[in-house]
């Protein structure tokens, strides 16, 4: 089948993104506002931009009721910080809790039972039952725009750089790698569907081709 | 463990977070340079941004050898367009055969014996044996330097607005849904891990709060 997709509505663009684009990592993310006030969503439009600095991406979509950014978007405007935590399954149903859109004073740790432990380098508080958590500082925030006046549909891609991180001993291997059948990570799909990431394999990459054709490896492949 | 990421070399930190954020959807990046010869590779730093205008973005590395962007970075400048076709099981050995640092004139479709299928509304090929393939041009790129000229760890975070999108029959069920169990999509994980998507689970969210206490819900949730 074959789409333009100025033929289609902002719902169905939306349902072959999320369906197409999978499987998603879950970013859980602690922010503050600006009376201090404590919050955490979900969001799995998430991922590394690079290692150095140490970048993370999180796109908040702008809501189809109001036309206003997400409470974790506007408090990340308003104070410039935020905490990365991963979900794992241990987290899956507190997590859950936490993607009511609730009215933006509804402490989500509150209301999930999770425990705000105090971050190092930024005021918003981590997850404690999360095994890794990154403190994040804002780098920008690049606009998406639907049209004038912030239309839905539209996107605010958040940049942030790590300043803090959080890794359970339980998770880290030697040298810093991650064990992820330790992790037990959960990934996200459309609707109301996930993961388990739980049916691993490993592919090794095919030899270098012959000198006179290839380039050195990079650092970070 | 609670660590400084100033204290980690770029290769501890990208250990780091390709074992965090996952498990990361794979966009497998067709584009042309400027003479119009075909590159393809894939990268697992990839998203959705939003549904309106349909934005994916891709980060993808400063090499670590000669502090260059890579290929499908150094293309999509030169020629603002690109596609985006999703890696499915079907077509793993193919994606990973694409994934060796080749030269600039290598051309990948020929290494993996891939059919390039012409576009709609840009030049580069799609990969006929993927299901979903988006055309794209290039929205921007913004830059995450490291330093100075482009130091290595850095990144270019690639934004493309979707033009054209071509889904097969197989994985579209009614009303633009993407049938994961179809589809037979494929996770990255760190290293030369991957994790197949057949664990799949359903989670409902949670009503909403009480009337008082809750803003009506979004859109695109």
């Amino acid at each position: 089948m074959q789409i333009d997709p100025a033929a289609l509505t902002q719902q169905q663009l939306y349902k072959i993104l999320v369906g197409s684009v999978v499987p998603r990592p879950i970013a859980w993310v602690s922010t503050l506002n600006a009376a201090g006030q404590r919050n955490l969503a979900p969001f799995s439009f998430f991922n590394v931009v690079c290692p150095q600095p140490p970048t993370l991406s999180i796109a908040t979509q702008i809501r189809g009721t109001d036309g206003l950014e997400k409470d974790t978007a506007y408090n990340i405007r308003a104070t410039g910080e935020f905490v990365v935590n991963i979900v794992t399954e241990a987290t899956l149903s507190a997590m859950n809790i936490t993607s009511t859109e609730f009215a933006p004073e509804v402490d989500e740790f509150a209301a999930a039972r999770l425990t705000p432990a105090p971050s190092i380098m930024v005021k918003p508080p981590r997850v404690l039952e999360s095994p890794i958590q990154f403190e994040c500082k804002l780098n920008q925030i690049v606009m998406i725009q639907n049209g004038p006046n912030n239309a839905p549909g539209g996107g605010s891609l958040i940049l942030g750089t790590i300043v803090y991180i959080h890794v359970s001993d339980e998770v880290l291997l030697d040298n810093y790698k991650i064990d992820a059948r330790a992790l037990h990570p959960v990934g996200r799909l459309a609707g109301a569907e996930y993961c388990h990431v739980t049916d691993l394999f490993a592919l090794e990459r095919p030899g270098p081709p012959a000198p006179s054709t290839v380039t050195p490896p990079a650092t970070c492949p």
